[in-house]
């Protein structure tokens, strides 16, 4: 299953967490696919959780609940929204998906599990070192115009595909949206999915009566 | 505690499902309040749901989904967005506690269970005399000032009070956000919530380090 994901996204890290052990149980493997969910915002012209005040206000009580109920670690990092293209380009530069979890996984729990800077070059180089990686061919790598060009191209088809948001699964010809996607996702997997073609369709085909000024 | 909604959101709709079992577990009373969900989005520059093409087309079969799962009718109307003014006024118009929860039921059912046009006069009026209330009285009242002010209070209200979305729930002074806080709504009931409030104080004074263009 591909995982979709962007560094910055707290949720994504709560779902990040969460999603090996799901993958586990129907014998699938996660995949991460580094996404820049700044690009996904550009495009739909949709505001990220923490760009609207008192969402930001809010979201920061339902993380630590939610973290405290999965009994995961949760940190802050020293400023938050953050660049995250470095972090994203060096993922996207490893192949091997083994290796590509291990870091994913590393650099995920160096920002929201110990609060990191992973924007800052000092603390992604010595994250890297950490994560068992050679830095110095890593970050030639992750310059270059082909990594440059896979994490905008996993954005762009993320956008075709419909992706609005991060994290985003998609198994089996199937998307969903989010940790809260996670129940729906399992029964999905279980073969106990439920959607009535019918009225997904004339949801597809209904018109609005009225629009916002 | 206060359940803060508009029959516009079908996540409102499937919450509203919810929150009662969930308030008798805690011996707790359920009061709808009516908002304009189009007053929020307008004041906080974000997009509803069905506003954002992709969000749209996916949040059927998450709805889809999430309605067999808890085993509650789910309906298309034959619009959406559509107006709810109407429909929330009336609502406000009743003051007595268990025929607003009466009324509010009726209109969500009416919406989300059966699809039907709220936002068309007959339509509305027929389900104000279904739901066995005086229709020319309560229609009078909600075209008054007085009521009209009401549910622009409670949508003022609502923003000073650090709401974004529908619905809301405020409980003891806690605020949540949507069916997915629902557990965690639970656990803070309970008393087991854990909310470390240095984390929270850090996550409101840390600044951003990039934004978006």
């Amino acid at each position: 299953m591909e995982f979709l994901f962007d560094y910055i996204s707290s949720y994504a890290y709560i779902a990040w967490t969460q999603i090996h052990g799901l993958a586990k149980r129907f014998g699938l493997q996660v995949d991460p696919i580094p996404i820049l969910f700044a690009g996904l915002l550009n495009s739909t012209g949709q505001k990220g959780p923490a760009e609207v005040p008192s969402e930001r206000a809010y979201i920061i009580k339902d993380l630590l609940r939610t973290s405290h109920a999965l009994d995961i670690p949760f940190a802050i990092p020293p400023s938050h929204p953050f660049n995250p293209l470095a972090a994203l380009r060096v993922t996207c530069a490893v192949s091997d998906l083994k290796q590509k979890c291990k870091l994913t996984d590393h650099l995920f729990q160096a920002v929201w599990g110990q609060g990191l800077d992973i924007s800052d070059p000092d603390v992604l180089i010595s994250q890297i070192n950490q994560a068992g990686f050679e830095v110095e061919p890593l970050l030639a790598q992750s310059r270059s115009e082909e990594v440059k060009s896979r994490l905008k191209n996993n954005t762009d088809r993320a956008l075709v595909q419909g992706v609005f948001g991060v994290p985003t699964i998609f198994v089996k010809g199937e998307m969903f949206w989010g940790y809260e996607s996670f129940q729906n996702l399992e029964r999905f997997l279980a073969g106990k999915d439920h959607v009535d073609p019918a009225l997904a369709e004339k949801w597809a085909n209904i018109k609005p009566s009225a629009t916002r000024r």
